[in-house]
């Protein structure tokens, strides 16, 4: 129960690291040397050059002093930020981020008037905790708590007042989810429908194709579609287990880099030839030349990826039971995906593909019987990991414990007894090895996700902001409020009551109002000023300039723009609502701390939306749903420890009428469901035949079969490129039957999307 | 905790009822006269005659006393009801009925090798409870209790027997039910292929049809459906809200049956005209002639019929915003009942059309925007239902009380004083209450099932049985095993915690045991019997015969021939399998009292459905995943009981293993929906494909149009007959656009429909 010294030397600290990052953005940001890690997205899609490309003098070129220029990037960048209309934003870095923008406005309308309704009538009612009279003396001096519900006498008639708010509350949040739900699903169709024509509109994604009567995969998937789309389809593109293909390529890239690496080296001091040892690691073995020594390597790798493409070309059991199906309609598609085609219903399953670069290529081999019996496992495992994931890393931190060490290596006991090293195990290796494990958290449950085969890497992303979400709901939010792991709350939940539960979680509540105050200024205003200063890429990229980078290209290979990470920002936002949403009525001090952090974060992502990131893929807004049955169970979860708090106050009145706000807002959420998010899922037909009637009177002539040619090739063959071309052909018309090749380079699919491979071979498709 | 001698007891009770049942089954059924209430199957489907109709003695007509031919009767039925095949049985009764019939023998599976293991391995185990010495002794004399679990002592390391057998047991039953979900998926596609040409394969109902741009919703119809499925839409038929002539219609059936009632008795006595007072139940007003009275009412009516049938044909307002759009092809007709139709997805919903005489045509005219709010009201009322039934039934007990019957009505006191009634009111009248609410019940449930607005009977039906099973399941299952009203047992859930209600229970369940084992004699056994007996209906058959019948189609119209009425039949029978799984392990005793259930009501059911049962429509046993997801449940209610017994056994080594077998069967579920459920949900492509082609193949000509004319017109037009064709056309040509109106009466969905409605009017359809 922290007083409000507490908060202020809190908040001091915050805004002071706060100030820090942002004059180090401002700094760093105006540096041309670092021009390309702060602005990647404009190099990217607007051809910007280093604004002092054409500057002689070395200085100058790659840095700037001037303190004038400094002191306005300094918060200059956010009214620039915030100046690009939306429809630009969505034009430049399509609808995900539009979409992912909004959620912060979302929160912006929400809790604006919350707040100010629950500081002036929650504030006095809770602050006067049942006298009046000495409210003035009482708010100067009083602690946090005094502000909030715990102030209230038990039974007090004031509990009313609270009452009144959460329903008010609530029917305002629901009512701007409604109308936000509306407008996402508004500008998601607007956008499918004002989208320029892409192949994935025309494709079906079929999965577990049977091998029918002994013949092969893409003669199977051509008699099968043939007679049941018999007015439709077009052909299909085959797809060939390329993951073997795929790790040769990334262990040459690897090689490559060190050769590039040495042979940069070479340059600069050419009187130094490199040299290696030959054997593990390079600490054994006959000493070569380290050039020529990585080139034969990279001589052996492209011989067996030629040779393992021939295999595949060749090898019938390489062709994979999955197949791009394309039609002349994006009517007929939206028919196929959404209908169910065989009589057994774990046959030709088909769903809309995903746009080219969205597809997780390695999950397409994942063949579907192991499918439930992954995912089975994966729930199983992302349970464990919520729970129990104290327990290995208790084990480690032990081993950290200086008997535990010595026991376990004596050699080390002279080291581990010098004072320093003494203090650095016991004070920070535990702390250290929490830490290390958040920080790698979501790379692991990304990793789970990828073992339930989820076929695009939108799912994917989706999935694991699932996953990280549960995984703060408990280990973040509930672990705060009642002390003790995630395993011993488990453990005392099963032994308690459903009604005890809320009790004990709504009693704990109110008196963390302090903590996470500390942790919305730690997390959400210091951390999101960390993340606009971009620490991490700006070293990797000048690591990476120093020693890899030869020419312009290298350059532009070097800069890693990243992107908006969903799947760990959307978590991590969502818990922002449920702090908010808990707190409004039990603690409403905590409010502003939450609308501040919607505020900067808004401003912080759509600078760096504009300038930095650039989107891996476009999934049009599909993540929306899951963002709002978030805020919806963030509702359901205020209800219920409202309840609960308020049955501790002897509040019996209370009950049934908070029994039924729940019920009221899970029929919204049911009502939400049916009401917008088929627009999510499905794509109807009425805009699937409108925009072929357009289509269809706007270019009369298209040669729609030789547009989707060769759009759904693995990413692998991008590199088998035009020399190749004539005798890989040849490969392919022993294996199927020789149709003319098509030749010309159609446009494709390039909703800005400046990084999506290139592919330059043409497969064939049978029609 | 009941002796066997106490079971004993009961037992000779119920054979005996039993056997009185039977024998009056048998001797009632080889009475001439009631031929019609014992075979009225086989009267409406193979025409069957009385078989003493050429009987000349009147005596010898209508009885039949050969006691050799009643002990021939006695159990000859059985035989002859299972020497019918099952190809037979879907060619004369349908689907539905034997995908009801395998349920039995579903249960028969499952139990049968459980039984026997369970009686050679877990009775002795249980037996011996620790010392096997003294078993034989013990068994003689014992309770049944010492052959349940109970009587292994605390801790056993017996008592991993159970666990093991807990497994064995799961894991068959999950076989099984895997074979059979497999098995009836086959059987449903293999129907649907092998089904003659129906009207509803064409059909599909389109719900929520927005009127576009102030054209009528016919028009609106007509021009979304051209221009989204423009190959293949062939026409609509417009539905009209008939409710009110519907009610006008059943309002003159009665007065009709009144005045055939007068006319029969005054032919028979023509002495004495009947008559009646004119006023509120004929207590008072002038005193006329009856018949002539009624012949005026009906003459009214018979106007206000007319007026509402003009009303209906020039009101737009009275044509409903749901239509049943016909397409040239089966495979059109999935595309489109499959597929989202509309951007805004609450519009233009489309489902399969059930076929004609499934529909429920009152449903049709709810809007869709209240469904959301019916939902949720109907569920919150069966919660109530369900967990508050006894309030008011309490309440009108204690009206019985006579305390408060002399209070609220004082006059009544001379005749509650008197010694009978007063025993009779404090004896009977508080459980005579009950009956009659659980009489009431599954019609109420019905009513509240038809209120969530479902389009067909089939899914009012499957709902109402889903409604059912829970109140069973807490008010039958839990009830019986936890003393107490369900709404005591919530009040006790709410205050313990999740591991303690298990316990609760578990620790109640083998006491149960012995309780449960007369309930099934009295409601598997007993109750059986006397299904087979159709009391009911030969009474009401009687009475009709009587007072109504004058001609050999009255005598038609006064047979009810019932149906299997799976609202009720269902629930019961999930209740035996979840009484049999859960008493598997703990009270194996209770099993052979199981399967004499299944094999005796299997015989009974299938003797009614070959002889008596009428089917009212067919589904091609939709129902199916419905048991099967109950029987699953029941399993896991099961697992969660056993391991709150063990618990209580202080087995903790058990609990990691029985945690695990819920897991696994949950995802066997999952399993099994994603593999059958679609061809129970959904028309897969490549069957309708191929329908269409083999049609196309053998009847090249076909007019489908002409075909599908006037399917789904509402059964009230029927009554319209011929006389009233012409006019009648007139009228529909000043509302809609004149057409060549189809003159032919085309073959219609002949699924064995004796009973099914023969519209003779027709409707034109604008292509």
């Amino acid at each position: 129960m922290a007083t409000v010294g507490d908060i202020a030397v809190s908040a001091f600290v915050n805004v002071l690291l706060w100030f820090i990052f942002l004059a180090a953005f401002a700094f760093m940001r105006i540096q041309p040397v670092n021009d390309r890690v702060y602005f990647p997205k404009l190099y990217l899609s607007a051809g910007r050059r280093n604004p002092r490309s054409g500057e002689t003098n070395w200085v100058w070129k790659h840095f700037s002093l001037n303190v004038w220029s400094w002191i306005r990037a300094f918060l200059g960048w956010m009214p620039e930020a915030l100046r690009t209309s939306q429809a630009n934003v969505i034009r430049d870095a399509g609808l995900d981020s539009a979409v992912y923008l909004r959620i912060y406005i979302l929160g912006f309308k929400i809790f604006v008037p919350i707040t100010l309704l629950a500081l002036l009538v929650l504030i006095p009612v809770n602050a006067s905790g049942g006298t009046l009279f000495n409210m003035t003396s009482k708010i100067v001096s009083s602690d946090i708590d005094k502000l909030s519900i715990s102030n209230v006498g038990e039974g007090s008639q004031r509990l009313w007042v609270h009452i009144f708010m959460t329903y008010l509350f609530t029917i305002w949040a629901c009512y701007v989810l409604y109308m936000e739900y509306g407008n996402i699903a508004f500008m998601r169709l607007h956008f499918l429908s004002s989208q320029r024509r892409s192949v994935d509109q025309f494709t079906v994604a079929v999965r577990n194709v049977p091998s029918v009567g002994g013949h092969s995969i893409p003669e199977s998937v051509d008699s099968f579609f043939k007679r049941n789309h018999p007015d439709h389809y077009l052909g299909h593109q085959a797809v060939y287990n390329a993951n073997k293909i795929s790790k040769l390529m990334k262990k040459k890239e690897g090689l490559q880099n060190w050769l590039d690496y040495y042979q940069l080296k070479f340059e600069r001091y050419p009187g130094r030839k490199p040299t290696k040892k030959s054997g593990f690691l390079g600490l054994w073995g006959e000493r070569v030349d380290t050039i020529a020594y990585y080139k034969e390597k990279i001589n052996e790798i492209d011989k067996k990826i030629a040779f393992q493409r021939q295999r595949i070309l060749k090898d019938p059991k390489a062709v994979l039971p999955v197949a791009f199906v394309v039609f002349d309609s994006r009517w007929a598609a939206a028919v196929c995906a959404q209908t169910q085609q065989s009589k057994n219903p774990t046959q030709w399953l088909t769903s809309w593909a995903p746009e080219p670069r969205d597809v997780y290529w390695q999950n397409l081999a994942i063949p579907l019987v192991s499918l439930n019996i992954r995912r089975l496992v994966v729930s199983v495992l992302v349970f464990a990991l919520i729970f129990f994931y104290m327990i290995p890393i208790a084990f480690v931190q032990s081993l950290a414990n200086l008997e535990g060490l010595e026991k376990v290596a004596p050699f080390l006991r002279p080291v581990i007894e010098l004072k320093l090293i003494k203090s650095f195990i016991q004070g920070y290796v535990p702390g250290l090895v929490l830490k290390i494990f958040l920080y790698f958290l979501p790379g692991i449950l990304m990793i789970l996700s990828k073992l339930e085969g989820y076929l695009s890497l939108s799912s994917l992303e989706r999935k694991t902001a699932s996953k990280y979400y549960y995984f703060m709901l408990v280990n973040v939010f509930l672990g705060s409020i009642i002390a003790g792991t995630a395993f011993e709350q488990l453990y005392s939940f099963l032994h308690q009551s459903a009604t005890q539960i809320p009790r004990t979680i709504g009693l704990g509540i109110p008196m963390k109002a302090t903590f996470f105050i500390t942790y919305i200024m730690a997390d959400g205003w210091t951390g999101i000023a960390y993340e606009i200063l971009r620490l991490k890429p700006l070293v990797i990229y000048h690591i990476k300039n120093m020693f890899f980078v030869k020419t312009e290209r290298d350059r532009e290979k070097a800069t890693d723009p990243g992107s908006v990470e969903l799947r760990e920002t959307l978590p991590n936002l969502e818990l922002y609502f449920l702090l908010g949403l808990v707190y409004a009525v039990v603690s409403p001090i905590l409010l502003p701390f939450v609308l501040v952090f919607f505020g900067f974060a808004y401003a912080v992502y759509r600078h760096q939306i504009i300038n930095v990131y650039n989107q891996e893929y476009e999934s049009a807004g599909a993540f929306w749903p899951h963002v709002h049955g978030r805020i919806i169970g963030s509702l359901l979860i205020s209800h219920v420890l409202l309840l609960g708090l308020l049955s501790v106050k002897r509040a019996a009145y209370s009950t049934p009428l908070l029994v039924i706000l729940p019920v009221l807002t899970l029929s919204f959420h049911k009502y939400c469901k049916s009401r917008f998010e088929p627009a999510f899922r499905r794509y109807p037909l009425e805009e699937a035949m409108e925009k072929d009637a357009v289509e269809k009177a706007a270019e009369p002539g298209l040669n729609l079969k030789a547009y989707l040619a060769d759009a759904y090739l693995h990413p692998i063959f991008q590199s088998f490129e035009e020399v190749e071309l004539g005798d890989f052909n040849v490969d392919k018309h022993q294996t199927h039957r020789s149709l003319p090749v098509v030749e010309s380079s159609p446009p494709r699919s390039e909703v800005n999307s400046p990084s999506s491979p290139h592919y330059v071979y043409h497969f064939e498709i049978e029609p």
